[in-house]
């Protein structure tokens, strides 16, 4: 359905379950946040479920909504009472619910999202598959419930904005996404804290794992190959956790010359996480399938069986036939 | 003089020098050339002059403008005829035309800039100092010439939009910022690729000289200051340009929790210079200011007399002091 009909929806109930993806971002967090508050302007009740909580680092640009992770809920609240309309926001596919998945995924009435992906499975669908992040299809919905977004409304639409496009880096950028962007700013959005924290900041550990990773960076193929490796043992090491891995795929591809960059990071279970980067003439989704990934003509993924060295050379051996 | 009397003053032309500021970055050179083309497509005649050339990774957005560097110039081209009009374009200050300076100083019929420092030098000027880009101004003064930018133009002046804040990143990032990129993406500006080689992109010897600071990094103060220095031999081992150095004395204080992050690189004549990033708590000018140096509240600079030990324990002592 379109946005004014979405809007329509939305004004026609009164008690809402917002529902956030696992593992949870600053787009469905954002989203769903801005979401909660302008309902709650609207003098409607309103709270946000996810199967995980929120990261630290987000919790100041979110503000004090009512907000529930997993299955564990406070006694008498009644989240899953038959009169709540449930919202799922940024949420592609009922799995990516995670632990919420069976409770709501036959009960979900809206569906307001921004990957071509989505599987459509609520009642409703909102979807605006152009959109580079769901704040920007909740920015204009927002608006056409007749809400004009206060400062906090403004910070959570501009965190899922900037965290879904790499502070608009990213190709999925177009010009409605940077309107959206500049119609928050006007409203008051903190940019420059978000961008900051999102953007401008490393953990102590994640410090040392890089760096510790780039001297052991290697070339291949006169300079056109790049790899970097994470023997499990580092991550130990720096207790490092997922989350804060982020972004590390990308950096010997940002080499000048490097045509293909490629990550490999051991497991616990004697398997390597490979991540592909490439340059636009190399498709990175053909290298990783000869290993049974997938993914995009840039970016790519697979994994391996055995150790870093093992699957450094599986790897060299496919990027060689690419580029020598 | 306001954007519409500047479009005025430039159709009343028909003969054109476009002047850059020495060391030419992607602002003064995008808004350059987008003015050049934007002047082309009305039948006037235009060049652009320089000081320094253009850094080779901006030629492939810039396109074929007629643009001559130095004070060396093709027999035969007037660029000094007394029927041309100069136009300076995000020159603050008419020193910033390098060895062009002399030669232009008493000759700019028309400034136009962003800088809210700019010394009004020309007969006219066109200063809008709420700006982040000058590209931002340009994109408005070549649309009020009833020119609408092609993409190459648009290409022209995203660079200056994406360069002048990090890619919206900063925080002279405003709304109006945005909406001109907004409008020139519109227009066909090749973003992404812009992106890429600008903000993804860094040599081989940057990212070895990089590793090599960072394995060097020394926290103090219970992790509130983090130091890296720089050896005047790394410089010369990784044959490392200063344009390459840009962003490194950002990194320390991206760490979470630093809240003074200093980076100390040695010269050749035995002095250090010095940068100094802080937290919104600390204010770097004035830490700086105790060494004859200055800046603005979070980020500084001195230049302080020694070796990097010497360097190293003045500061720290000045940060004790603040944090300790």
């Amino acid at each position: 359905m379109t946005i004014a009909e979405a809007a329509t929806l939305l004004l026609s109930q009164d008690l809402f379950t917002i529902l956030c993806h696992r593992s949870p971002d600053g787009d469905t967090l954002g989203s769903a946040y801005a979401l909660h508050y302008a309902l709650q302007q609207l003098g409607k009740q309103s709270a946000i479920h996810c199967a995980d909580p929120v990261p630290p680092d987000m919790v100041p640009f979110l503000g004090d909504g009512t907000f529930f992770a997993g299955n564990q809920l406070p006694e008498g609240h009644q989240l899953l009472g038959d009169n709540r309309f449930c919202v799922a926001v940024d949420v592609a596919d009922s799995q990516l619910l995670g632990t919420l998945s069976q409770r709501y995924q036959n009960r979900v009435g809206l569906v307001i999202d921004h990957h071509p992906s989505n599987l459509q499975y609520g009642k409703a669908t909102c979807l605006l598959p152009t959109a580079a992040a769901t704040a920007e299809v909740m920015t204009a919905l927002i608006e056409a419930m007749g809400v004009t977004p206060d400062r906090r409304m403004a910070s959570c639409l501009y965190l899922g904005l900037a965290t879904d496009t790499g502070c608009f880096r990213y190709s999925n950028t177009t010009a409605a996404t940077l309107r959206a962007a500049a119609r928050v700013l006007e409203l008051g959005a903190d940019n420059d804290e978000i961008n900051r924290v999102m953007f401008e900041t490393k953990t102590p550990g994640r410090v040392a794992l890089e760096t510790a990773v780039m001297q052991q960076l290697e070339y291949f193929c006169d300079q056109r190959c790049a790899i970097i490796s994470v023997p499990f043992a580092l991550l130990e090491k720096y207790h490092i956790s997922d989350s804060e891995l982020d972004g590390l795929s990308a950096l010997p591809r940002q080499i000048a010359g490097v045509e293909i960059g490629i990550t490999i990071r051991e497991q616990a279970n004697h398997l390597c996480r490979v991540s592909v980067r490439t340059e636009r003439r190399v498709d990175a989704a053909a290298l990783c399938a000869t290993f049974g990934g997938g993914g995009h003509l840039r970016a790519g993924g697979c994994t391996v069986q055995g150790d870093i060295p093992t699957a450094k050379k599986l790897l060299l051996t496919q990027a060689e036939k690419l580029l020598c």
